[in-house]
């Protein structure tokens, strides 16, 4: 049994942690302790996060280890996501939004007739 | 036969056509222009983009209206991809970085049982 | 006579010279073009200067250059101060609340009772 | 005697408090502390306050107050400051640009015409 991850279903399983978070107690919740401070704190760590990955890129490429942009694109994707779901929203309203700029469904439906035949 | 977009292979078709870009003509393609433009480029394209989600944002709140800030968190999405593409880095890195912070590979393990049960 | 800039006048004038530019036609002022796009525009301008300007640091301190890190900060200054002018305030308004923080009023004072003895 | 500052003198008394405390002790000066933590701190700060700038703008525009618009400018201005101190700059050099750009020394020489004749 493979210990993999199967990354195409971290976004799906994160969304159902932070929309579980959301009604948690901000004391003992992170993510439901930004729901409840509201929307400019949440926009506030979008901009920090931000502004850290800048750096981390930055640093990367003068020292070529990219561990903390890694780390800080996480975060910034992260926060994203609660920001989205304090609105009602979820990433498969910004993955369709990608799909449909790029036709990625005509992509996906090739891939599926590939996969089929 | 549904059009639904299956959106967990949306990143990954996603960086499919970002990896194809990348070794496009500078002046076809978008993404290869700013890979040939360089780095500094790429992030000054993030920063600008996370600013506009963060207007967006507000602007949701205010107009109950969030198809702008869907939009600009698509924009904030793709050219972070960009930055990482142009390290050598991919979106599993930053997802494989998401599912250890948050356990999600004992989430997806626990799914797949149940889905197999 | 000196070529010198007081540089304790540059906000005031620069204020005087936005100020003017406000009511200007925006096809013949880009102050003008900025205020008549609107508040978003004008904070964009902000966040893309912002992002410029760690970027000119990150590369002064690995080339030793600063001159890129200063032409971005009077950029981001420049915006910030247009943002203001949009919301009708100036430069007195930021500066005072430095002033205040900083007690400056206090050190100006010893400063002033110092020059005259 | 006046009690009003001279708000012309601001930059130039702040520049002076953070010399001074650039080589203060880092645990009993916040600016001490960022020159000790580094300029990717002293950035994470200028960003972050970017970030405060632009939603109390937005909240402005909403609310009619704009006292936390002029409160989070001064902390940019003051973070951007400390960012050039880190470099071996100052706010002259950022306002020798301004006014090199917008001619201002040519405005400060008629200025200064009209107040001696």
């Amino acid at each position: 049994m493979s210990k993999a991850i199967d990354t195409r279903d971290v976004l799906g399983a994160l969304t159902d942690v932070l929309e579980a978070r959301k009604a948690a107690d901000p004391d003992s919740s992170y993510v439901a302790s930004l729901h409840h401070k509201g929307l400019n704190k949440i926009l506030e760590k979008v901009g920090e996060e931000c502004t850290e990955m800048l750096l981390a890129a930055k640093d990367a490429q003068q020292t070529g280890n990219a561990d903390e942009l890694v780390y800080e694109t996480a975060d910034l994707w992260f926060h994203s996501l609660v920001a989205l779901s304090h609105m009602g929203l979820g990433p498969d309203d910004v993955l369709r939004e990608l799909a449909r700029r790029f036709d990625l469904s005509g992509l996906e439906e090739k891939a599926a007739r590939k996969s089929q035949s």
